[in-house]
């Protein structure tokens, strides 16, 4: 260990050094589109289909950076859209993308998923391997960018916290290609990356793992405005 | 109209000029407890007796607020209760102070009352005056200060918006003795004062009232950025 160790907020900045250039600007009357598993749809209701309200946010990661947004770019009249749906993999996002995509017509998409592409092969027996992952979530990104070719793609690392209740050493070293995969699919499709593992991982020398997770791969409160304060890094 | 246009951030930081010696100085440990009406409830689960899960916290400004110390001070192994209630006035938290405060031993604690105690005598036959907020706000401070006398306080200001929905001409100027009080009592007791009344008329300049609250009372999700950004301008 060398020098002083950094702040969670210095953490952040660290991790997410993103040249200015490369950060997405938002243009007034943006759609931006938050798509993933439980750990965006974080108890969002359902049955709301209005952009910009708490109930359309869930309690995660998602309210509080689609709160800082509205907060911050007031004058841009954004909408807002989770549409996170907890236990998804990449064949359900393609499943239901048209009607929680397509049709909403985003101009930013961030996507978080990757977790249960994995995990599902150990618990659900799903026959899915890091190999179908990466073909079928690229097919979906080329999907989504053949109708909208300016999108701003914002894509996060799958991650979990090992040792801690859902997550053991068998995880490893199979789930590390979940999250090669989707930065690999970050890079070919030009989007921004959000390298959660990396920001958990540098937390951990702050709180413990379970300040984060609760269950290694679900994130506390604490760890939701993590990945809510490393998100807002990819945003000019 | 003179200099330039204040951004959001701007609005907040202009407004919550508190002299770094004024603030909130976190300490390890420290139980910091949230209280007050609908707008602190904020849908939160009352089942939930765990601190710091969103959970506890609602989906309002204390989610935000209390997101943002758990991050940022992770190291500090905060406490974070959120006990406001929907619909209560001064005397309703007086009835469940032993329960809802004292028992929780905080050394942080915010208060958010006084905008029922001034609608309630419109839709609810309810009695009282600016006078008996003040006396009975004043009573349970000073209660609480003989148990806690080292307690840190924050005081937030009700607040309303003309002209959406609930609230038109006839609150008005009545409606402002009650923000007085709580300005009062804040210098009173030595507490931070947060002016969201202020806040909310210089954050229209920006976008609608209708951005930042949907009935005049109640804050969107916009809004209760608004209040949190505020709000986290008491700590140092």
């Amino acid at each position: 260990m060398s020098g002083a160790m950094l702040t969670i907020p210095g953490i952040v900045a660290s991790a997410m050094n993103i040249p200015q250039a490369a950060k997405i600007s938002l243009q007034k009357n943006d759609v931006i589109l938050f798509q993933g598993d439980s750990i965006t749809d974080a108890g969002r209701d359902k049955n709301t289909t209005t952009p910009n309200t708490p109930q359309m946010m869930g309690n995660g990661y998602v309210i509080q950076a689609a709160g800082d947004l509205l907060f911050k770019h007031a004058e841009k009249n954004l909408s807002i859209y989770n549409k996170g749906v907890s236990g998804n993999k990449v064949p359900q996002l393609a499943d239901r993308w048209e009607t929680d995509c397509i049709n909403l017509k985003p101009k930013v998409l961030s996507i978080l998923i990757g977790v249960n592409d994995y995990w599902h092969t150990k618990t659900n027996n799903y026959q899915g391997t890091a190999k179908s992952y990466e073909d079928d979530y690229r097919a979906l990104l080329q999907r989504t960018l053949a109708v909208f070719p300016d999108l701003k793609l914002i894509i996060g690392e799958p991650f979990a916290v090992n040792n801690i209740r859902a997550v053991d050493d068998s995880w490893y070293p199979e789930f590390d290609k979940y999250r090669e995969v989707a930065q690999k699919l970050a890079l070919e499709f030009n989007a921004v990356f959000i390298p959660y593992q990396q920001l958990i991982n540098e937390a951990q020398k702050r709180a413990p793992g379970m300040y984060w997770t609760y269950d290694g791969v679900h994130v506390s409160l604490a760890g939701a405005c993590l990945m809510a304060n490393a998100w807002l890094e990819a945003i000019s």
